[in-house]
């Protein structure tokens, strides 16, 4: 599944609606369902899959009645109180994280691990680790079971992104099912 | 007609939201329809009557495919081809400005209120004047015959609202029809 998200850019709607056109005819030509961040207007009017929603946007209930049952919705939920809302509501899958707020906090995995395997315990939808994920840390969340992982920068911010989509891939393949 | 913006607060959407959630319940008790600024999604969970566009935010067309024939779509056009492109796509009225960048800038006044009048002349919508209007100056906008202005600072940036809206509406009642 492929994302498009405008928060940090700070685009206007018009340039996230762009950007959010120019991907989907990308992942319309390799069969890969789009998820737009926060906005459900720019994923209605690009004919998106659905949308992921954080904590900040949209709450998931009022999302199902506007997109519909058939629309992906996911949401981030960094605790269980929040997982099981979420769910509650109607959220297709989780995003939880961030796993590795800075690449040091070694704590922070810890504890973010331990909490993924209890979302990932109590509720009935995929939940996906997110935060600082790269190929060579993402076994940390093995432990949890979770259903996959969600990156940006181990994939965005790399020379080759090919090459590091590729990497993680693999290593994600060995922690799941 | 109210509406309700968010683009100077920076607000989260669900911030949007609440706010246009909270402003909803107000214009429902006086039977005034609701437009949102922008934002199609949060007009959809709130249950407006429709949303303004600047040039920055969603086409007009899309917006129309999204919200449907029944929903009213305004149109920020400050040129006669914006304003002609708007209506083509399916605007139900224009707003057009701004009359006063500042009120320093009397040649601007001139300038905008003959496009105002181009504008009006060529459409087949309601045009409102908007941009630095208030009580005390709306009279220069007679002339372009439009069909009301907006404001935002003349009402809200005030001592007391009530009093600067009721003497505004005052002035504009004598300059249309």
């Amino acid at each position: 599944m492929t994302s498009c998200s405008y928060a940090r850019k700070k685009l206007t709607s018009l340039q996230y609606f762009q950007r959010a056109y120019a991907v989907k005819q990308i992942t319309d030509k390799f069969q890969i369902p789009l998820l737009i961040d926060d906005r459900l207007d720019i994923a209605q009017a690009v004919g998106a899959a659905g949308v992921h929603l954080g904590q900040k946007d949209l709450p998931v209930a009022v999302a199902r009645e506007i997109l519909g049952p058939r629309a992906i919705i996911g949401a981030t939920a960094k605790t269980l109180t929040q997982a099981q809302l979420a769910v509650e509501q109607g959220a297709d899958y989780l995003g939880t994280g961030a796993i590795f707020p800075t690449q040091t906090h070694v704590e922070t995995v810890r504890t973010s691990v331990k909490t993924l395997k209890q979302i990932k315990q109590s509720v009935g939808v995929p939940v996906y680790a997110i935060g600082g994920l790269n190929a060579g840390n993402v076994a940390a969340v093995k432990p949890a079971g979770v259903d996959g992982v969600a990156v940006v920068s181990a994939i965005m911010r790399v020379a080759d992104p090919q090459r590091a989509a590729r990497e993680l891939r693999d290593q994600v393949l060995t922690i799941i099912g």
